[in-house]
Order: structure tokens, then C-alpha cells, then sequence
């Protein structure tokens, strides 16, 4: 059996006995019923998920999956390609976004070249980044399939390889992304998934004006036209209208799911990412988290189609893993109010009159 | 002339030349532009409203202001009053939801007796509570004036009070409350500010019913009736239809916003008293943030009184300060986008083609 068919067969849902007795210790805090509303929630998910009362959070890791992609020639993207590589280096600097963020969250960031155009060769012999490279950028799909079907289970594998590797120092993952020109194969993915009009999805990704707009918008319908991808054959959407750091981010779901850890999605390309990995193991779904809406267009399409509800929404549309290093303070918080807030009996504190 | 009166007239304007410089740096970051959205826009705030491009905020504290209401009497709550006092003895334990959220995000809980019904003396004895004491709780504002104007002005100076001698140690403040009764005062105030029917902005407080939902509409709509407060004298409002801690919030904001210091405003009981604050103070307001959007249900009148759009919105109602914790982690990610991403030009990464 594969890596990925063996890693999919093991997903098991979330421990239904851990989360009953999460609720009922929730339910008798010194608070109103519910008060703390969907940090109450997340809490008792985080239970289910890690079949624990004292679910681990502690050791959070951010993976940044970088790839390149080929409709960054058909004018997609503000930005030059040479960008990709330019912001791993960024990333490895420690100057970027993410790094920001997850240092104040105590979260460590993990690069991965799944396939960028340029040569990162030097940061992955001094152990700066990990490569899972599957190739130099994806195919343009406006002509043409993204990549073979055998490249998109490597892409997904290197993923699972990654959860793997960082998971005996990792308690709770974060999903990122870093590719120029990647909101269009998220955008085509969403569409295919959701059945949306294109137009429906599709945004400004790093900032086009409106002629690039319409412009993105016909080369991503071209591309799905000229593909017509099967929306039954998850591989044969990935493999035609993917990219290989959205195959990587659905492939590290799908290793953290097996492992029992939760996983913070990010923004519009890691939901991309996501709707992937719930397709090929529904169970995976029971262990994301959404972590925030993306100001691009079409993520609440995508979130509904995921049937998730994001914790923030602050008009962000970064990527690299930001929202979800954001959203691990809530995490966090919300395994708190599971462990050291007092019951009722606890504090002696008189209950509601009925 | 009075502590209240020469705290107002000390709070000035954000400062805009720094603000300018904030966002001229945020503008110039490795990111799409302003690509992380509200984050940005919060960092400039704290510039603006600490003069500085490296916003102070790491000392955090969160004072939670205890009162009792007359109102309680008439049965707007499901629980006793004497749960003020259990709650007060909770957050000195460290067992309630504010303790476990301030911990959490490195803050400080200071508990303040504003007025409670019952006997708080040991607690301040032992120096683990401060006493700014103005009554053994509200009158019944049913059935006349909650307190009288000169306690009103003793409730907003004992709230500046602690505001100066929580100063030395404090970058940023969070507001918080207890006080079994105190959505209802709160409701007043906001009718009486937005001029909304009392019936859309009453909501359930700590979990009432239908039928309690129904009579404690009756009950403030009788008080407002009975007292009549002049919209245009804000002393008048808090003194007929407020609240000890209501007004202990409003001073503390005050003397926040006179010191230059950020003020997270909690939920919807502090926003009541944040409307109190922007009335007597209208450069106070900008040195508030909305941390959370409750789920009471006129909190998303209040805010667009306030003219505040909150951070966080996670079904929270629980008060105590917890919203305000919670979003201390997001003030410090905005001061950390300010000072540690590297510019496009730090960087050496290319700009979007124009």
C-alpha cells in the first residue's frame, strides 16, 4: 500500500467519550452556560481530537509549503515569480509575516520547497528548509494540465512525510502557503469543489486592479475549460488545476489527522489544500480548525463548502500561515478554560436559580 | 477643580505625526499591501495613540470592577446576588475565566470593590482586592434614581484613581465587570445614548428565559420611564440608570486615555461604560479598542454608538474582562508587524510591478 492510502485507511474520527466528558466539565464552570461561546466549542473539539482532557497545545508548529506555479505567466499576479524565492529566503531570515507572528505565539516555522522555479538548494543542504520537491514550478494550466497525476500523489505524500517528520516535536500544526501566482489554482480547486462561477471566487490575490481581474478570471475558466477536471476524482482535480504546495498542505492535514493533532487552516490556498484532504478522508475533516476568513473573494465559498467556521476575521490575505499562527493564542485559550477554570463546587459559587 | 474635570481636560488627540510614520513603514513591509488587514490598521492606532513606533504593551492589565444593583431585586437575573461576592472570591482564587485568559496572554487581574451588596473588607485588608467602595450596591432604579449624581462622580473618580495607581505598571489596559443585575443598567444607558427601543437591545444576560427575557424589558423600560435621564447630561444617566462599576469603567478609561495608555474595552457592560467616557471626553475614544462583539444582544448597538468595530467575535458573554484578555494577544501581534517585518527594501525583495 502507498503512503497516502495507508496514511488515509488510518484517520479515525475524533474520541467521542473524551469530547462527552469535555461538555459535561464545561457545562459546570463558574460562568453562565456556555459564556465563553466558541472557545467552549474549540475546547471541547480539541478533546475529541487529541483524546485528552488536557489536550496538548503546547509545541505548535507552522509549516510554509512554497511551490511555483505556471499560469504565473499568463499575467496572474502583481508580482514577479522570482518573488517565491525571495520570500523563503525572507522566511528563513526571519523578516516575513509569519515570522512575526509565530514567534509571539511561541510557534516555530517550518519552510518547505514542494517545487519552487528557483534553486533553494543551499538553504536545504544547511538545514534552513526541507524539500519535498516534486518539480520546478507546475506547467501552466491554461494550456495544460498542472502536473501528472504521479506528481500530485508525490506532492501530497511529501506533505504526509512532513507531518511525520515534525511530529514528535509538535503538538498542534498550522498550515502556510508561499507561491506567486497560487491564488488562481486555488481558485479553480474551490470552483470545481463547490460548483461556484468562477467569477464567483476569484479576488485580487496579491492586489490586481480590475482589468487583471477579468483577465484572471477568463485564463483560470480556460484553464478548467481546457482541463475539464473530474470534480468525482479528487486526484484528477489536483493533478490538472493544483499546485504542488496545495497538494502538500492537504497531504501535512492528512498526517497530523492520522497522528490525532489538530491542524489550524489558513487562509484561501490552505483551504484549498484542505477541501482536498477532506475529499480523500472525510475523518481528516474532524481534526482542522479554521482559523481565520481571508479577505479574498471566494474563502467563505470555500469554508462553506468545508463546512467550517473560521475563529478571526480581520480583513487578512497574507497567507504564509499567518491567520493560523494568529489563531493559536485561541487555541490555547481555549484549552485553558478546559483545564484551569473552576466548577461551580470547585469555587463553592451559588448556581443559577434553575 | 475636581479630579474628573482636570483628568478630561488632559486627554488630548492621538498623535498624528507618528501615526503618519507607522503607516509609512507598514506601507513598505515584505507583504501585498496592507495585507494583514486590521492588524495594520491597530498597529497605527497604538502608535498614534502611545506616540511611538514601538508601541509599549507588553505590562497588561485587566481590571475587573465589581458592583451590585438594586435592580437585582426585581428579578432581571437567573442568579442570586450574593454570586458578586462568590465571583470576587473566585477571581482572587485565580479559578474564574478571566484568570485563566489573563494568565494566558501575560496579563495582571486587578479586582475593584465599586459597591457590592456584601462585605469585601478582608479581602482589601489583605491587600487583594482595591476598595473604591461607593456604596452596598445601586438602589432599584425601578423605582428611582440607581445613585445619586455625587456618587456618580465618586464611582468615575474611583475609576480614574485606579487607573493612576495602576499607571507605573501598566502599558495596557483591559476593562472588565461583575455584578449579577448589571446587563440591565447597561441596556438603559445604551437605550438612552442610541435612542433604540429598550426591546432590541436587551438580551438574555446570564441565560434567562422567554418570559424573564419579557418582564426584564418591563423592568428598564419602567426605570427609564420613572427617571426620565436628560440624553444631553451624561452625569444624569449614569446616576439614574447606571451603575458603581459602570462608572468605575468610565474612569478608568479616562484615566487611560489621559495617560496616553491603550484601553481594550471589554464587553457589553464596559461599552456602556465606554459610551460614558466618550461623552465626557470625546479624545478619549481614541485611545479605545473593541476587543470582542458579545453575545448580548444590543452589544452591536452599543459599538456603533461607540463607533467601534470589535476584534474578536466568538459568541462570548461572559464579561469579567475576558474579551479584553483575549484581544491582548492581538495588540501585541500588531506591535510585533510594526517592529519586526522586514521592509521590501531590509529585505531585498522585489515590489508588484507597479
Amino acid at each position: 500500500m502507498s503512503l497516502l492510502e495507508s496514511t488515509i485507511k488510518k484517520i479515525v474520527p475524533q474520541d467521542a467519550d473524551v469530547r462527552f466528558r469535555a461538555r459535561a466539565r464545561l457545562e459546570q464552570l463558574t460562568m453562565p452556560h456556555w459564556a465563553l461561546g466558541r472557545l467552549m466549542d474549540l475546547a471541547e473539539e480539541l478533546a475529541g481530537m487529541t483524546g485528552s482532557l488536557m489536550p496538548p497545545v503546547s509545541r505548535k508548529t507552522v509549516v510554509t509549503m512554497a511551490g511555483d506555479h505556471g499560469i504565473a505567466a499568463s499575467g496572474v499576479s502583481k508580482y514577479p515569480q522570482e518573488v517565491t524565492v525571495q520570500m523563503v529566503y525572507n522566511f528563513v531570515q526571519g523578516g516575513a509575516g509569519i515570522n512575526a507572528l509565530a514567534k509571539l505565539v511561541g510557534a516555530k516555522v517550518v519552510v518547505v520547497d514542494m517545487g519552487v522555479a528557483g534553486d533553494l538548494g543551499e538553504l536545504v543542504k544547511s538545514g534552513k528548509i526541507i524539500s519535498k520537491r516534486v518539480g520546478a514550478g507546475t506547467s501552466n494550466m491554461v494550456t495544460g494540465p498542472a502536473m501528472s497525476k504521479n506528481e500530485a500523489i508525490r506532492s501530497l505524500e511529501g506533505g504526509i512525510e512532513v507531518a511525520l517528520e515534525l511530529m514528535p516535536s509538535t503538538d498542534i500544526f498550522g498550515t502556510g502557503d508561499m507561491g506567486i501566482g497560487n491564488t488562481s489554482p486555488s481558485a479553480a480547486i474551490i470552483a470545481v469543489f463547490s460548483g461556484s462561477p468562477v467569477s464567483e471566487i476569484v479576488g485580487r490575490g496579491t492586489g490586481i486592479d480590475d482589468g487583471q481581474l477579468v483577465h484572471k478570471i477568463a485564463m483560470i475558466e480556460q484553464a478548467l475549460e481546457m482541463n475539464r477536471p473530474d470534480p468525482k476524482d479528487v486526484l484528477d482535480i489536483l493533478a490538472k488545476v493544483g499546485g504542488f504546495e496545495i497538494g502538500g498542505i492537504a497531504g501535512l492535514i492528512l498526517g497530523a489527522a492520522y497522528r490525532r493533532r489538530p491542524i489550524l487552516v489558513d487562509g484561501f490556498i490552505s483551504t484549498a489544500g484542505a477541501l482536498i484532504a477532506a475529499r480523500l478522508a472525510p475523518a481528516a475533516r474532524e481534526y482542522m480548525i479554521a482559523s481565520h476568513r481571508s479577505m479574498e473573494r471566494g474563502h467563505q465559498i470555500a469554508l462553506d463548502c468545508l463546512g467550517k467556521k473560521p475563529l478571526l476575521d480581520l480583513d487578512m490575505r497574507l497567507g504564509e500561515g499567518t491567520g493560523a499562527a494568529l489563531s493559536m493564542n485561541l487555541v490555547e485559550a481555549a484549552v485553558r478554560i478546559l483545564t484551569e477554570v473552576a466548577t461551580f463546587a470547585e469555587a463553592a459559587v451559588s448556581k443559577a436559580d434553575k
